[in-house]
Formats: structure tokens, sequence, C-alpha cells
């Protein structure tokens, strides 16, 4: 299969912090101007959107308990880049596209995001170390 | 002083890897088209630059000696996403008025980077243990 990539783009950068305050404080120093907190019960986490000139592409994410995949990554690795998010379109066919072709997933099929977006994640293991987030917008 | 952040987007995001040929492999099956591999003797490093539709945003980093800088992220770290490049104008006159915002630099003044820009790094201590990298095309 062909993939049509016509609408494939980076979306945003998630940074694991240990407190959004802190993150915030440096990307506004760096000249982002807009954002917007957000919390993830299901992932035990607190999400800033950090945006310039309309574009969002920083994601902080501070753990909200010791149990979050977050405080995870934070424990091994300190603060810093945890993944990167593509926007995609046609998510579940791309997905099969990418099983077919031997990326290793961790989510065969999408599931629910922040921001009301279909979401699956490719796993580290098949990139070299770099948590790849498919983001689609839902219709 | 107001910053003109008219011209700052995302450039790349540079990827510690073991080997070019390995992380080539996943980004071309992820759907990645076009790539350039270059050498740059003064950090040791082969790169390799890998683009979809024409908008350059992976830079592999495969060190090519032990002392190189990316030897020493991936035997601390293992691979993964080694920095954020911004693209920006007027970098003298930006690198100093983020010493005024009391942002850590590595670099206070512009240094030559890969692809003939003058590139700059703000202190992953500053930023919360993110690498970042500014650069500006020569005119």
């Amino acid at each position: 299969m062909n993939i049509d990539f016509s609408n494939f783009e980076l979306d945003h950068l998630g940074i694991a912090v240990n407190t959004i305050e802190e993150g915030l404080q440096f990307y506004q120093a760096l000249g982002f101007d807009k954002y917007e907190i957000e919390e993830v019960p299901s992932e035990k986490v607190k999400v800033c959107f950090l945006s310039l000139r309309n574009q969002v592409n920083i994601e902080l994410l501070e753990p909200t308990s010791t149990e979050s995949p977050i405080a995870k990554f934070l424990a091994k690795r300190g603060p810093g880049i945890h993944h990167i998010c593509y926007r995609v379109e046609n998510l579940e066919q791309l997905l099969q596209e990418y099983k077919k072709r031997g990326i290793r997933l961790i989510d065969e099929t999408p599931r629910p995001g922040a921001h009301n977006c279909k979401v699956a994640f490719i796993h580290p293991k098949a990139s070299g170390g770099v948590l790849i987030e498919l983001s689609e917008k839902r219709g």
C-alpha cells in the first residue's frame, strides 16, 4: 500500500517535567505565549499545551501520582523529552500498514487521547528509543 | 525588548542512534522518503537528515568516535531524542535577550553549524533536561 502522507506532520513534543510551573517559566522566557492546562486522570498526569504563533508544539507533562507512566519516566531518566507526536489522517489504516511493515506498535488500534483525538503509540523498541504518538482529529 | 518570533519555528529533532542504518530503516518504514548523509568531523558524528514532504525534521546522529558527545549520550541514556532545533532569525540579538532573561546558555554567541547555519545551544539545565539548538540560516 502507498501511504498518503499529505497530512502527516509534527503535532507536538511531549516533555516530562517535575512541575508544570517550572516548565512554564522556561518556555515563557523562551517566547511561547499561549498555554492551556488540563488534567488527564486516566494517565495520571496534568498537561500543559504551549504554543508559539498558534502552533501547539510543546506539551508539558507533570505526574499527579507515583503510579503515572510519567512519574516512572522521571524516576528513571529525569526531566526531558518524553514523546514526539505526529498528526495523521486515516490512523486505523496507517496502523495496519505499519504492522505489515513490521513496525512494533503499542496500540494496534486507536484509543481516545487528549483534545478529543484518536491516538496510537509506536513502541520505542521499534524506533530506537523514541516514543512516537500518532494522533488523528475526530471528524 | 520584544522578540520578533515571526520566523521562529521548529527545524528538526536530533536523534542519537547507534548506527544510521538502523535509524534509516525505521524512518523509511514510517514513511520518510528523502535523506542526505554528511559527516561533521568537529563533532565526531555522521548525521543523516530525513524529511517528509521536503520538511527536514529528523536528524539521526551516529558517533564516529568514543570521544563524540553523542557516544557519551548513548553510553549514558541509550538511543533516543538528543535535541530540539528551532530555526530563528537574528540569533545574536535573541541570545542577548535570553541572557537578560536569565536563561542559561551553552553558547553566548553563535558558532558555525551543519548546513552552513549559525547555531547556539541553550543549556539543558535551563530547560528541564531538554537540549535546545537555535539555528539561523546565513544570508
